[in-house]
Formats: C-alpha cells, structure tokens, sequence
C-alpha cells in the first residue's frame, strides 16, 4: 500500500495546504535550479545532445534553457535538467545526497510551456515532485546510495512523475501506472561521477519521468505497486530500506525544507573543507604552508578521493583541489573548476600539501582542519556546518548573487534580475510565460 | 579490463570471421524477431505510444513496423523493440531467459533505413550485438534474474549500444564510452511482467543503447570500464557474477547459436507443460480428466504461478492456463491468449484441473505430467525438452509459418512471402530498402 498511500497523499495535497515557508522554499529551489541550468547551457556536453537535431530531427517547441534551439519536451528535459547539473553547483537534500530539483524541475518547465499552465499549479508540481522523491531516498538511503546508485536520478525519476501527474490533473489510475513505468526506468550508476553522463542522470530521469507520465495518461498499464513489490524499487535496487518513511507524517513535516544551496561549484560533501581553508588562507602565504590535514567524514574521501585531477570536471572530485583553491584563491567557483586552474603549477603543487584523513564520527557537512606552517606553527580550525547546509544555510541575497553570477554571462543583466523578481513574487505571476521569456 | 577486452573483440570482429551457420541462425533470429514485431503492431500499447506524436510532433523518418505511421529513429526504436515482445512470443537464450533480438533489431532497423546501410554490415551489427549481451547475460545470471532484473533490457542494452557502433563505424573510444552510457541506463524490473510495461522494456533498451552511440559518437564521456567497476554494472546489478564468461573463446563459441524460437505465444518455460498437455490430449476428452499433475522447475511456477488469469496478458504467466488450452484446443498461438479465452467457461473450469509441482532436478526446458482420469486411468508423459529449446528446435519450415502465421494479417500474403526469401537469402540483398518495403 506504499505506492498508493503515496499517489493518495499527492494528489490529495492542494497548494493551500502547504505553508508559506515550504512554498518559498520551493521557490528559491526553483531560482537556484534555473540558475545552474541557464549558467551551463554552453556547455559542450549541451551541444553534443543538441547535435543530434540532425539525427532525430526533433520538433522545436519547448525552450532550451539558456540556448537560441528549442526542441521537443522529452529532449528539452533531458537536456535542462542535465545542464542543472553540470557545474555540481545544484540543490542537495544532504539527508541522502540527492539534488531533487535537477529531475523534476525540467518536467514542470516542459509542461508549463507545453500547456500554458497556471504559476500556482506548476509550483505545487515541482514541490510535490521533490517531496516524494525526497521522501523515497529517505527509505532507501544509505543502501541504495552505498551499492552504487546515483540516486539523484534513481529516487528522481519518481518526482519528475508525480510533478508531471499533478500538473496534467492524472487520475489515481493513471499515476499509479505512470510511477510503475518511472520505476521500472529508474537507473544511474556512481560509477559515472566524473564524466559528462553524471549530469546526464537528472536529465534522463525528467525524460523518463515524463515519458512515464505521458504513457499512463493514455491508458499505458505498468505495476500499481513498484516501490513495496517483492521485485519492486526498493527490495531490487536496496539492500536495506525503510518503506514507513515515504509517507510518515506527510503534510506536516516537509523534506523539501531540508533542501539546501550551495555556495560553492562542486559536491557539498566538499563544503566544510573549503569553508576551513578560505578562513584559514587569512593566517599565512601559501608558501609558508607545509601540511593542510583535513578531517572529515568518510563519505567525503570515497566520493572526492581523486588525487591528481586532470580535468575541471574531475577537480569537482578532488578534496586535494577543491581545498586547495579554497585556500589559494579564497573560492570554489566555476571558474577554480577551469581545466587551466586545474592544470596549474600553483595549484598542483599546493595540492601536495592536502592531507585528508577521514573520522566516522564526523558528519558530511563537518571538518575539522589543522594547518602546519614551515616555521612549525600550527592553527586549527573546525566547521561545525558548512556553508550552503540546513545550519548554515545561504542568505537571500546570496542564492540571489549566486544566481546573478551564473545567469548574467549567459542571458545578460536584465533578464537575470527579472527572473529573480518573478520566481521570488511567484503568486504575482499570471503566466507561466512571464518566466520563459527571460530564460534564453 | 572486461569492457575493453570486448569493446576490442567486437571491433574486431569482421563478417568473414563468422561461421556460416551463426550468420543462418542470425537470419532466423531477424524473421523470428520481424514477425512477432509485425504481428503485434495493431497492440493497443502500441496505438498508446503513437498516440505521443500529438505530443512530441516527431519527426516522420523510420517505419514503424506493420504500421502506416513513421517516426523519429529513437521512437521507432521504442515501438519496435516494444511491439516485438508484446505477445511474448520472441526469441529465447534460455540459458539466462534472455530474448535476445529485441532490443538489439530494432537499432538495425532504425540505422539501417536512417542511412540505408548495406545489408552486410546490418548482419554483423546485429550478430555482434546479440553475442555480446548474451555473454553479459550468461556473467550476470541466475543472481541478477533473481534479484528482480528482467535481463532482456538490463543486459539488452549493451547489445543495442554495440550493434549500433557496429553499423556506425564508431571507434574504440567511442564503443567504451556509449557502453557506460548504456550501463548506467540498465534497467527493467520482474515486477512488471503481466503489465504493458513488460515489453516496454526491450523497446526502451533498445531506444537508450541508440541514444547512447548516437552520443558517445559526438564525443560524449563516460565511464570507460562500466561492467567491472567498483560500482558498475555487475557489481550493482547483480550479487553473484562472473565476467570472465564475457570475452571467454571470443569468435569459436557462439552464444547466439543458443538463441531459440518458440512455437507457442507464452515464456519458454511454459513450452514443456503445453506439449505434454497437447500429447495427452489424445488420451481422454476434457470431461473424464480429474487431475493434470505437471512436475517442473522451480523458475516456472515462480514466474507463471498466476492461477486465475483474467486477460490475455495475465495468461501467458499462468501455467494454469497455458496447460488448459494446450490440452482443451491442441495450440498455444495468439488466439488462446485472447480475453475471450482466458474467461471462457471451458477453460476457467479445466484449469481448476491443473496441479503444478516444482522440482529442482527439472531443467526449464522439461516437465513430466501425470493425467488422472475419473476411471482412475492414468497416463504420464515425458517432455526432456521442449519444441522450440536448443536440443529441439523449430524446423526451418515451422519457423516460416509461424512467421507467416503473424505477419500475414498485418501485411497481407505477398509481403510475407517476400520478407521470408529476403531473410533467408541475406547476402543475395543488395538494399536494405529491399527488406524495408515489405514490412507495413
């Protein structure tokens, strides 16, 4: 009874019920997520999926966030919620190290162009959409994310459903058939972190959530009980798993809210170590610098354990990169995930200096640094939580300055600033093409 | 090393290289694949998925076999892969309960139209790719079936990637990186046999390894050793495995001479159960039966231990039924899988009859049944192996009229009989296009 406990609670759950601090949470979600998305649209892995037009020849309806082409909805999914997650600068619910906008958001885009869908209906899509997805890592993390699972797209697949159920008004039939399709799609390995098929994740689950939603709309039939079957979602794809947790108290604790912003390009994970080496670079020169021990929890190591990136792609999954240009550069930008910084002397060298050392009783966003100069003074530092998480979350004006960074270069200074006013005023909105307008 | 030991052992490989007989059985197994295709492409699930053109507006490039409709190559490649297990009645490796041309045929199909290909090399693409997901299949089986994968797609995927590559003249480093893209989309669950998603799933592989050569052909990146890493495909997807059956006697042992066609429309396992009940039913009328005990493998209960089937669908995974109509009408074709039969009186009441034993000694392919009359007569009956496996396949000529038994009423009589000497005669076809004209 999972699964239908869940549609249930869906598509029971109306806009006015949900409170006003989960709306703008979601709001901000959504300005975050198109700001990652718009800030990589130039990206070449954007134009390799964009080149197959002259393969497929797909018809030019819906917006290509960031881009002059437009392409069909299932393309433009696939491409908007992979280019949201390009840069590793999206959403994370850092519970279970899941980005929840980058599968669902697509899909509420497509069809709120597609359709000309009513503002309110489209934000009460995507919250749902990620408060079920959430709610599903919640059941099977950390099992599912151990084995090998990228459970962005894993867990993801099933919002980009239900986001596109509630805004397509699907019955209880048709969405419990659409999340057996979502699930019996739901795929994306860890082994691909590092590559441009990461990104491709979240965009593949919106494509397939959609798809998923499309068919059983028309009378596709599938599994009405994928998550709680015995060769369903949870029992395949996690060796452990709590299915009590995708409903428990719905409608009145919100896992959206534990959605949190990142200040900085790369994993979260990556956070606290960069927070402690941006406040520790105040202390000495970077040649005065003779060790840099870090601790940190040991997911961190496991996930950005590469020691000589050669890549910016790669540096993303560096604690020795990521805490080195922390501490040479005073930030983790995209621009510190360049090929050349990555590449450079100053930089290789400082890496040497990295010395991680992991502590299971650390949390992801917790480190703890210990600085050694060559004159043997030593200072320490501890980041309790870092920057961008639930205790240390960004400010308005940042997730704002953070939006104005990535979008501006790409959609120029006006467009920006008034996709931060209409996402921020969200009720104000009468059409949804108030948003579109400025997305390209 | 796994990934690239076969990457280079396909690439490699030339049609001259291939023994005679495997590119015949390579024949066959396209006929076996086009008619169930073609026979299947007025399915209801098959108008669901067209009916998406009012909402995607594809492109009208590719046939959609048996039908007037065209699409984009990715759709087409859905639909074909789709409509050809629709009916369950495709092709089977039955040691790892693979089928395997479905979601390889229908890439071949789409490339082969999209750049009229020549003949030749659409045979190795579709040669290369079976054998090699078959080889995946038999690394991963029975640990990676039993978990709840339906391995048609799962391992599927890689052998539509590689087909493609095949006929696409991609390189080493493209084939490695279009197979991690195709790894990380493994998916298909067990749970939803009996549903129309079931056979989705060959065609939604077949359509993701297209999509993932199309892209690892422009240069998309990807994990390089997908089906040995640490957290790639076997590791993941299946608990027990051994890779090493993945490149082993490469080009002298042929899996896809295991490949076998099926006489009657349901799982191969279900084959033995129905010949018995056909040759018992020369013994006594259905009213003096009191009992058919039928001993089988475990495997058979497991998936068709549906007792009271009520669709045609849900009758293909009920022993129950498919013993009933093979001892009530002396077949199992399409017409015994309708609603109308699984509902009607005469066979609700003599499935009542049928006992089920498992026994773990009993290969998929055997049954042994013992037939109680109400005189206390009784007969029994030995089926060491099924018509339709290995050690007793379908002639030449049952395979001919099982095509034309299928395609016949879709496409009418002379296009069969074109598409049945076209097929056979492979290497005498000079165009694609002479295969291409005879299929809707």
């Amino acid at each position: 009874m999972i699964t239908k406990n869940l549609v249930d609670n869906v598509l029971k759950t109306k806009l006015d019920d949900i409170p006003g601090e989960v709306k703008l949470h979601g709001q901000k979600s959504l300005l975050n997520w198109l700001g990652v998305a718009i800030g990589a649209a130039n990206h070449p892995s954007v134009d390799i999926v964009l080149s197959l037009k002259e393969e497929l020849d797909w018809s030019e309806d819906i917006t290509v966030l960031g881009r002059k082409e437009k392409s069909d909805m299932l393309t433009a999914a696939l491409i908007n919620g992979m280019s949201s997650h390009i840069f590793d600068f999206d959403d994370t619910h850092l519970d279970t190290i899941h980005h929840p906008s980058g599968p669902v958001a697509p899909v509420v885009f497509a069809l709120g162009e597609k359709y000309d869908v009513a503002p309110d209906k489209l934000l009460l899509g995507f919250i749902l959409g990620c408060e079920a997805e959430l709610r599903i890592s919640n059941a099977v993390y950390p099992s599912h994310y151990d084995l090998g699972w990228h459970i962005t797209s894993t867990a993801g697949v099933f919002g980009a459903t239900i986001a596109a159920a509630v805004i397509l008004d699907m019955n209880e039939e048709e969405l419990l058939n659409g999340l057996g399709l979502a699930g019996t799609q739901a795929s994306g390995l860890r082994e691909m972190f590092g590559t441009m098929t990461k990104p491709f994740h979240p965009g593949k689950a919106a494509q397939n959530g959609l798809l998923s939603a499309l068919l059983a709309r028309k009378g596709f039939t599938s599994s009405k009980q994928v998550l709680e079957a015995k060769r369903g979602f949870a029992n395949v794809l996690a060796p452990e798993h709590d299915l009590e947790k995708v409903n428990v108290d719905w409608g009145s604790q919100w896992e959206l809210l534990k959605n949190s912003f990142k200040p900085y390009a790369c994993g979260i994970v990556l956070h606290p170590s960069i927070d402690s080496c941006i406040e520790l670079n105040k202390k000495a020169s970077p040649d005065e610098v003779v060790k840099v021990e870090i601790t940190v929890n040991p997911y961190v190591l496991e996930l950005t354990g590469k020691k000589e990136p050669k890549t910016g792609l790669e540096g993303k999954f560096s604690i020795y990169h990521s805490a080195a240009v922390g501490y040479l550069y005073g930030e983790a930008g995209e621009k510190q995930y360049s090929d050349d910084i990555v590449n450079s002397k100053d930089v290789t060298e400082f890496r040497k200096k990295i010395h991680p050392v992991v502590n299971n009783n650390f949390k992801e966003d917790e480190a703890h640094t210990k600085l050694t100069l060559k004159d043997g003074t030593v200072y320490e530092y501890t980041v309790k939580h870092a920057t961008g998480s639930i205790d240390n979350p960004m400010k308005d004006e940042d997730i704002k300055l953070k939006f104005t960074s990535l979008a501006e270069p790409v959609i120029g200074s006006e467009k920006t600033k008034s996709l931060i006013d209409a996402i921020y005023n969200w009720s104000d909105l009468k059409t949804f093409d108030q948003i579109l307008v400025h997305t390209t």
